[in-house]
């Protein structure tokens, strides 16, 4: 352990000065629709395709990040991010007419969590003043990429998740107010041989257990030590996993365990099946519902672990399972 | 210019311990043949697929790193990675036997530096004791992902470029041994409208010149305080480009410009048109050929600039034009 544990130790913790969240229309109708700051009732977002309309979702919410953080572009030194879309196209479409140093980042569905670390690590360690972190997943587009082209009507597995339309956006600087970044711990893969591209949840628990016990181990803290660890989008297959894994290992997260593919829909009148996913379903739901509560001070500490799939058709279809990864990220109220 | 300072001022510079390259036999036949550390003469490195052979490119490029570094993989606390396939299975699944802390990265060609950069960050920055970068490409899983079935056998254009197999990957430690790292320069995204998949290099050009320029401005240096300026993959048309580009605003690069596109084939007798492409190509040439004149001191100060087409066949069929990317990395001699 001695060799990560580095990575905790932030000199300075950084500090998420404004985020803003935008989802589709089914996303605004689940349980924490009054979350977002914005609901979009069309799916297309005025674009000709479900690509250009992910990148349109991405564009309104960094515009919106910049408004909320009162910053021009020129203030922003780094943006990072990236999304579900091959070649990261989502992200690349909506920055290109933005004159900020940009890099792309690849974690599936644990993408804002790397985008988080990797900020943390520029203004924290690099000493920069501002750094943004963006995200994003369109049912429609990940839909036809991944499994099946939209019109194909196929029936769904019960195990399979629904590709949330969401984006999430945040802002890292060195100012000294809640909410704050304290910690962060960069996954591991982890490939248990799942080659169901329908379940999802199956392939990412033993990542999200991975990362979350050598988190509590490094630090030597226990899951009563958090108001919440919130997993990224597990689903409830997923989830039932991930506490089994820990349980195994001696640790018993059921008590705090959040997981927002859960938390997305209402699962049985929105007819989600296992929960929501994609990049867009943790980001949104952290900077909607999580940063509010860790600014306030209704919630003060919170390991916020991003589980991705790093799920390719190509490689599925050559007989490859999934490998899975997830990241963690430690906000709290409080230094 | 003053918020972008910010990330050239490392605190502590970057020691680059140890490389290693592998390259295709094409590429082996090539000006620099004699430069890398394997030449692989089987395209299919023993597996089934192209993209199986490419990570397994990528495994033994990364397994030799190890073995020259002197260090075990529980020794490495990040390993930063990516390569042109989507949802980079190339490194995923490389990378899963091995129990390093992984964040996956896309900005196409230019995916090397975007890893360097990263890692100096991790390592000057954060303190991190060791951090490992990571890069592919292979000539057939890359044409038939971007272009054209293998076995259609187009006749290829006169702008376009080969890409290169070849991998490259790097050691960033803390340790005072030349070469290092001294500055890091983040690129923004150009896009001036370049439509045509088989013309990069006039998709790349821009932001070359553009990331360049600013690292030029902002150190307050002219190209003749370098050895080289090294662009990753422009070829002989977005070369010519690159320098038309800077001359315009007053900076005269030709004294010093390097193209690793340019400089893996003999063009003509190799029949690679304007040259070589690829996260592999300048990744395997900075390894390979640049590094070793860097330690020796034949050289002192190199900035490598790599570029990268954000490529998206999808994007290209719905009538969009290429946006393209350049990080760059200043390699240094002495500190």
């Amino acid at each position: 352990m001695r060799e990560y544990r580095s990575l905790l130790a932030l000199e300075k913790p950084v500090s998420i000065a404004a985020w803003s969240s935008v989802v589709g229309k089914k996303e605004g109708e689940g349980p924490l629709g009054q979350c977002f700051d914005v609901i979009e009732p069309d799916a297309h977002l005025g674009k000709q395709t479900w690509e250009q309309a992910e990148s349109e979702l991405q564009r309104r919410t960094v515009d919106l990040l910049l408004t909320r953080a009162c910053v021009s572009e020129e203030e922003v030194a780094l943006m990072l991010a990236g999304d579900l879309i091959n070649q990261c196209t989502s992200s690349t479409y909506a920055l290109r007419h933005l004159d900020i140093p940009y890099l792309g980042l690849f974690s599936a569905c644990a993408t804002f969590a790397e985008g988080l670390l990797l900020g943390t690590m520029a203004v924290s360690g690099m000493g920069l003043p501002r750094c943004a972190v963006l995200t994003s997943s369109h049912f429609s587009s990940a839909e036809r990429q991944f499994r099946f082209p939209l019109s194909y009507g196929g029936q769904r597995t019960p195990n399979a998740q629904w590709t949330c339309t969401a984006a999430g956006a945040a802002m890292l600087t060195q100012a000294d107010d809640p909410p704050y970044i304290v910690g962060v711990c960069p996954g591991r893969i982890r490939d248990l041989g799942t080659t169901d591209a329908s379940n999802m949840g199956a392939a990412m628990a033993p990542a999200a257990a991975d990362t979350v016990l050598r988190y509590l181990s490094a630090t030597g803290t226990a899951p009563e030590d958090y108001d919440a660890i919130v997993t990224g989008d597990l689903g409830t297959v997923g989830s039932r996993l991930f506490c089994e894994l820990t349980a195994r290992s001696g640790v018993d997260v059921s008590g705090v365990h959040r997981d927002c593919g859960v938390m997305m829909f209402d699962s049985e009148r929105q007819d989600t099946h296992a929960g929501g996913s994609g990049c867009g379903c943790s980001a949104s739901i952290i900077c909607g519902y999580f940063l509010p509560r860790l600014r306030s001070g209704a919630l003060r500490h919170v390991l916020y672990a991003a589980t991705g799939a790093l799920l390719s058709p190509m490689l599925c279809q050559q007989g490859e399972s999934i490998p899975a990864i997830c990241h963690l990220v430690h906000l709290a109220h409080e230094i």
